[in-house]
């Protein structure tokens, strides 16, 4: 057996996941990485990239598009253009948040799921997209589900005190590059890991009852109140939701869905702030 | 001591520097890898990214910019924005890379050496560049030569069965990402290995007496004839040259400038096309 290196004497290892949508705070993010990194709290990060790719594709002239699952689920449409525009604008991010890392002291190592098949995810060939209130049949859509994850590679960067900054892409076991959901993803790293929390920032307060309003903040959502949650939650909520539920099930601790906008997002988590899903 | 993973029972190994320019065949590159990788032999690959960036700049609005030092060598004018365009266009190429190595059951592994500082590059602050006969100061350049390698990171990659793929960008010590030339940078990580053999795959036949005259080949080149051509190669050339130089000076075996626009580029390389340094 492995020892698990998330396992350390502050406590036990934290996925994070940093939205990609406008408005996070990322040097604050990075900061308190190090920070946390040095009180021995080691971690793994995950981030997403929507703004980049919006910015990227309507630079280039394909912007982007959007598909709605009939159970209300929104995701990137992804055809092969749109990837290589979401691959490059992933990684620039990536690229940034191991740069600032770097300069901070933490040995940051960004790899996306391609790299060593650390995430395998089964793309579908013909998904429903609801479009007027009809299904409309697409067919290439390169997006998927993270089905598999090598936490034995994450292991051996973690032993040797890397902190790992993964992209949101994966590959198909067919071998093609595939988009995949961050917060997802994320859930399944840890549990794959397994991480004792997965902290989800974002670009808001936590659950909100009524969105935008931020007073309506939920503290604490139990899991067998989670499908509620799920069916209640507005479309930005709804995978956060969905991927806090698979990872509980998969045996993480906790999840943590909460603001990346502040000082201190993920010791601000870990503190209670957000809302806390047990 | 740590065994060298790049030994292998069909001899050293080897590091290829696939060229980032137009009119290489990426396709033939990577199933010889395919090839070489099941009969044994063990690869890091290194690429450019020349194309892809040359392409971005263009299509938003920034586009390239050439330097040209006081003896001749020229490089891209990396300024803030330029560097981030260009760690795009070569996290592109990098992950068409390895999902096509994926696709041919070669567990390919990105990084750059900004990852886990695999790649620590010195920029200089001020360099000069000819311009119509006349030195100018250039302050806001984000180019670097590679100065180490963690060639323990590799062999930890080589090692699981992993085939490391390396796009040129680097991490200064002060923590900022620069581009790096790929030529040189697979120069100092064949010799960090160290590896038997580097192969800079190019789209000419090799070093030719007369540019672009393919009857002109150069064979062989002895390691004492290298400073007169590297004087007399092309500003193209003179880099390859300069960085054949570094690698044999540093202890690896032999260099092989070679086509990368034919099939199986790397094993004719090694049987003797292209021209030999040694």
């Amino acid at each position: 057996m492995i020892d698990n290196p998330m396992k350390t004497a502050a406590g036990s290892g934290i996925v994070v996941k940093i939205g990609g949508a406008e408005g996070m705070d990322y040097a604050a993010v990075c900061e308190d990485v190090a920070g946390l990194l040095s009180d021995g709290v080691h971690l793994v990060l995950v981030h997403g990239g929507s703004a980049e790719a919006n910015a990227l594709g309507a630079a280039l002239g394909h912007p982007a598009r959007w598909l709605t699952s009939p159970s209300g689920y929104r995701w990137r449409y992804t055809d092969r253009t749109t990837l290589e525009i979401f691959a490059m604008a992933a990684r620039k991010l990536n690229t940034l948040l191991v740069e600032r890392l770097q300069a901070l002291g933490v040995n940051a190592f960004g790899l996306s799921g391609l790299d060593g098949r650390l995430l395998v995810a089964r793309r579908k060939s013909v998904v429903q997209s609801m479009e007027n209130g009809k299904r409309r049949v697409v067919r290439d859509d390169f997006t998927g589900k993270v089905e598999r994850v090598d936490a034995d590679l994450l292991r051996s960067l973690l032993e040797r005190g890397l902190t790992p900054v993964i992209a949101p892409l994966a590959i198909s076991p067919e071998g093609e590059a595939v988009n995949v959901d961050a917060d997802r993803a994320a859930a399944m790293v840890a549990a794959a890991l397994p991480a004792e929390t997965l902290v989800l920032l974002t670009a808001a307060a936590g659950l909100l009852r009524e969105y935008p309003d931020e007073t309506t903040l939920i503290r604490e959502v139990r899991r067998d109140e989670l499908e509620a949650a799920q069916a209640a939650a507005g479309a930005g909520m709804k995978k956060k939701v969905l991927g806090a539920a698979e990872a509980l099930e998969r045996g993480v601790g906790r999840v943590v869905i909460a603001d990346g906008r502040v000082a201190r997002p993920i010791s601000a988590a870990l503190a209670g702030q957000g809302t806390t899903i047990v």
